[in-house]
């Protein structure tokens, strides 16, 4: 299998995390493509016009996306059921709590884009302020649960959101802020997964 | 089950159409909410902290979120399989065809809001452009494998973003451009599920 691949993305960090649990990492060939909002990579498009990594295409050509996508899908190559839970009220619980993590680093990465810009709008930059407020707020709250959970989609997805915030928001003091997630999110990012697939700034 | 819901958003109308199709649209309580990128609906926040509608409320207090995990929970409810295949490449191909109509949304929605701005970045709207050609012409060319495949989530999805081109893009001739997509989407737009959730500018 290709992955269109790069090693800032921390969606394309939650497959690669993904594939190391589930003992797959080495059917994974990683092509680099390099992908930002305002400068789209134009030999992705033919294989996803949306122009977004992690795009994975497969021995016979089929081409799926996006990372949750691709995620059920090397779980089912594994057998199902390991990194999101295969029905139940435990699959929607695990499938919100991504929702939460994964919506977080989507607002995370507009935020940098905004942050970023020549002339950014004030009250954007207040908004996404306020709203990750709310999501650390509720983060902290639910730890306890989250850490109960199985060692899936959610929490690989909130282990590499807490990394991506040290990569890209440094002052935003999360770690002092939820002293929970902090030391949960030490544990985890020490896992072989974590540690084989981190982010390098290069 | 209480939904936070808005006439004009194109992801609580996935919700919506999707509950109508399973007939389950009479067991769902709708909750005026009204979120935009620059203005958070602090009220929305103690139940979904990304600020982001649909925000599902169950029954036990149980809160579900994105229009995603709304809708395989729906379609849970009502046996399942029924609007995303249960398994194998048919379930896979549904969810990459979906994530594909869903990040357009996804975009189309964040091009609107750079658009809007007071001083929008003219390379963003460049590649807010170039990326939406490259969807268009991928969506034309894939249009008669999609109308082929289930009446599911890919496809509700699909034809909520051709009526949302036509509501927030009036100026992108996307049925000029894409006839075969344009012929398909009038046919569905015309569903009973459609016509009784249709875009409200209110």
């Amino acid at each position: 299998m290709k992955l269109h691949w790069s090693p800032r993305s921390p969606f394309v960090r939650k497959v690669m995390v993904a594939a190391h649990e589930l003992g797959l990492a080495d059917r994974i060939r990683t092509v680099r493509t390099v992908v930002a909002m305002i400068k789209p990579a134009r030999e992705l498009l033919p294989e996803n016009p949306l122009g977004k990594i992690p795009t994975l295409v497969l021995e016979d050509g089929t081409i799926l996306y996006d990372s949750l996508v691709i995620i059920e899908y090397l779980d089912s190559l594994a057998g199902g059921g390991r990194l999101i839970p295969s029905s139940g009220m435990a699959r929607f619980t695990e499938l919100r709590r991504h929702a939460l993590a994964n919506g977080f680093l989507d607002m995370l990465i507009l935020w940098r884009n905004e942050r970023d810009k020549p002339q950014p709008l004030p009250a954007l930059l207040d908004a996404f302020a306020l709203k990750t407020d709310a999501v650390l707020a509720a983060l902290e709250a639910e730890i306890g649960a989250i850490a109960q959970g199985p060692t899936g989609i959610a929490q690989i997805t909130l282990a590499i959101a807490g990394d991506y915030m040290d990569f890209r928001f440094p002052d935003l003091g999360w770690r002092a802020r939820c002293p929970r997630l902090d030391a949960w999110q030490r544990e985890f990012a020490d896992r072989a997964s974590m540690r084989a697939n981190a982010i390098v700034d290069a």
